[in-house]
């Protein structure tokens, strides 16, 4: 991604969480993370996001995705005998999100993977997220998403984030920015 | 407060949310809660607010202030040798909050106490919270805060809540509902 690309996503990014009725600081603008997962297909697979809380009793973000973004399958393993990995709440705030998660297969889900990337896509229970919906993720849990034709903002309630510990399914992908 | 107050507060509460581009569920609209503290005076001492998730691991709400409304002055105490209390972040959605915590006193604070229950407030640090601004209160820190003239929508990030805890400075408060 160069930094032209880069910094075109991060001003949609902000154009959309306005478009949402959500406000950021000057010094969050600036912040807003752009993550491509190193694929070079941000308008298809990686999502963005701002982080505005993360300690160790709380971590608290908001993500928005263009429309059909996939947010590639990943898991948050445990983090130490006392941690079993991070939990998180997904809540719709704006647009649609397609969410996929261990369990039975939905017969005909409605987001496919992006193409090429098929194989490293394993999950396919079907979650239907709109505004105001939420669904939380167990630790430990694979789980991608897809936005709607409208692209979606989701606000990610969660336990500690640490980011590098995340596990794709994907090898190709190199981790650098929070999910 | 009687149950018309209480509902004609709830439909206020829902409103003030939608302006501010939050959307809720049909059931989370049924349950949006109003706190009056037992005080009843919910127009100048209270709040409303939802809960969409609280947990071991992480607690988020949607705290709703009316105009001028005030939440009156308590802490969050340790719950156990684990837990040193409930750690809260301040996010301010839309309208202005004027945060009062333990601290150095502002010297002309902007917000006053509710007329009549002065005795009750005893800490004047006062950090101004407007859209897209936040403050995290430590565990077991005096706070309480008053809504600008507009009101105010405020996303509470935090650790496990458990409001029967709560202590509060005004020894009349009969604690009902989540902070």
């Amino acid at each position: 991604m160069t930094t032209i690309e880069r910094e075109e996503a991060r001003q949609r990014t902000i154009l959309q969480l306005e478009k949402a009725g959500i406000v950021l600081t000057a010094e969050e603008k600036a912040n807003v993370e752009v993550a491509d997962m190193g694929l070079g297909e941000l308008a298809v697979s990686g999502l963005q996001l701002i982080t505005y809380v993360n300690s160790e009793r709380y971590c608290a973000k908001d993500l928005v995705l263009f429309p059909r973004q996939t947010c590639p399958e990943h898991r948050h393993p445990p983090l130490g005998a006392d941690n079993p990995g991070k939990q998180e709440t997904f809540r719709c705030r704006a647009g649609r999100v397609l969410l996929y998660v261990e369990g039975p297969a939905t017969a005909a889900p409605r987001a496919k993977p992006p193409a090429g990337s098929e194989a490293y896509y394993t999950v396919f229970h079907e979650i239907e997220l709109n505004p105001g919906e939420q669904y939380t993720i167990p630790p430990n849990t694979l789980h991608w998403f897809q936005a709607g034709d409208e692209g979606a903002v989701v606000s990610e309630f969660s336990s500690m984030s640490r980011d590098e510990s995340d596990i794709f399914t994907d090898p190709r992908i190199l981790r650098d920015a929070g999910l």
